[in-house]
């Protein structure tokens, strides 16, 4: 993965995800959270990052080989120890307004087939532990963004019949694609895209609609939806005023359902990895806001222990 | 690199590195710290010390070209910032008792023409941020080791004749080497070593010899040695009461100097790297133990900041 086009795309990758993504200001630290084969992105995110003034880039890298690693010879007894430290470190920056990007795509597979009850115990202490910073997250206390990268085994879900060694090119190529690189001035299109979904959002606050309604194979599901709601569109404000895409690739506009007014059935299209579980075609039923079955092709057990 | 002769080797180094040079504990934490480029060491490390019993091994991965990029794009009065967060955690472990594994080796000049006064901030920050780790460290709180893995620069450096494209090969089998692994047994190996270091080490502390005399090209030093002087071999024991060998390989034994008690001149024949930047040919002159005179070929202003 080192010819020309790609260096520039990647390079043109980053600055979308620094400039765009995250708006990063002169003077503000960024962490990056990120798998060790995103390497490339992320020395090419660190050098944006500096030219846009960043007064320090922290990178926290993981390995996903460990993690699977533990679950394959670690002590059955000891899953609720944890690297304390990386929420604390995270939940620092979170609380000073510091910038924070997850670089995620891993393998989906990674820990199929491992104890259940060692998921579980893991699940928890990860969920307790991280409490304090998702709620950060939530207040949008901070610019974050969430970026992708392509893994070896997510890319052989993804395109399984292109041959293995060309299907990294073609994941960046994806992502490049889906991310608007391949144009020319990719913050213009951005630009164009941010104003593209105001638009639909200011379409869905002036409706004010009381309900939706989903119909599908396997869906039929209506959220009715609270009386002053607002639409969101693809960016967001921190607490520090700064506007923000948390998430490139974005099509998205969404809002908040009403508690108690989410009924009927919904199903999925597309599988999802949760904690390297995959979960496929799975099916929530509603009643009155609440989840009262739930199904699944694959991986029932760990979308169970989320509910 | 991924012949079944290197799998094995690799195997049996990290054995090594766990069962001898650390002698793990079950139940103990692991904290391994590291350049992602030792990947495949530090995989091998981590079933390992599972295997031995470990309750949690937590890897803090770094990447020496993020420092380089830093130095070349970082705003220039942004060189007080630091990720305070790894001197925290890493003390946190030592605190604990837990063990500690940093694998060495990286690119010997990696900020050659960087800003010295940058470079004196960085080392300020954090030589201070360390001190309290560091003091752990010299009190054997923990059990603790310094192993090496390759980096293609320095393997350059290294092995000048060898084709680049068998510089790490050639360079793991060398510290297969040193550290006694290619041997059938290499844990029994290192015990019969251990063994020949202490009885150099006995017979040391039998001679109380008064004074040490260096003679060789560009050094004639003398050290006095305090009454009551003690030298040490292959191993030391933690505060824990673990026996362990902190660097693999070693040949070493050592004692401590009379602090008033150096004269003359000593000049090195090695060449070595601190924070990115080689130095090479230092020559130190004492008198009455004090460093009276500096010079290098290479890199005497980092050594003077040193000092």
């Amino acid at each position: 993965m080192s010819s020309p086009e790609f260096e520039r795309n990647l390079e043109k990758y980053a600055d979308v995800l620094i400039r765009v993504g995250l708006n990063l200001q002169p003077g503000q630290r960024l962490a990056i959270l990120a798998r060790i084969e995103a390497i490339s992105l992320v020395r090419s995110l660190t050098k944006k990052a500096y030219q846009a003034g960043a007064s320090y880039v922290d990178v926290i890298f993981n390995d996903e080989e460990l993690r699977l690693t533990r679950f394959q010879y670690a002590p059955r007894d000891s899953f609720e120890e944890s690297a304390t430290w990386i929420a604390h470190a995270i939940t620092a920056y979170a609380e000073r307004g510091d910038a924070a990007l997850w670089i995620g795509g891993g393998d989906p597979d990674l820990l199929k087939g491992q104890d259940p009850n060692l998921l579980a115990t893991v699940q928890k202490v990860e969920a307790k532990e991280s409490e304090r910073y998702l709620e950060l997250v939530g207040e949008n206390a901070f610019n974050w963004l969430v970026a992708a990268a392509p893994h070896p085994a997510w890319a052989a879900k993804v395109l399984p019949d292109i041959p293995a060694d060309q299907r990294e090119a073609k994941m960046w190529d994806l992502i490049f694609d889906l991310s608007r690189i391949n144009d020319a001035d990719p913050i213009a299109m951005w630009q164009a895209h941010i104003q593209d979904l105001n638009s639909r959002r200011n379409y869905l606050n002036n409706k004010r609609y009381a309900m939706l309604k989903y119909t599908a194979p396997g869906t039929d599901l209506t959220i009715g939806l609270p009386e002053g709601h607002n639409w969101e569109g693809a960016g967001s404000t921190s607490q520090k005023g700064i506007f923000f895409v948390p998430n490139i690739p974005t099509e998205e506009v969404f809002t908040l359902p009403h508690k108690d007014k989410v009924n009927g059935t919904v199903t999925t299209t597309k599988p999802r990895t949760i904690m390297g579980t995959l979960i496929d075609k799975f099916c929530l039923t509603f009643e009155g806001g609440k989840v009262v079955n739930v199904s699944a092709e694959k991986g029932a057990e760990v979308l169970r222990n989320l509910l």
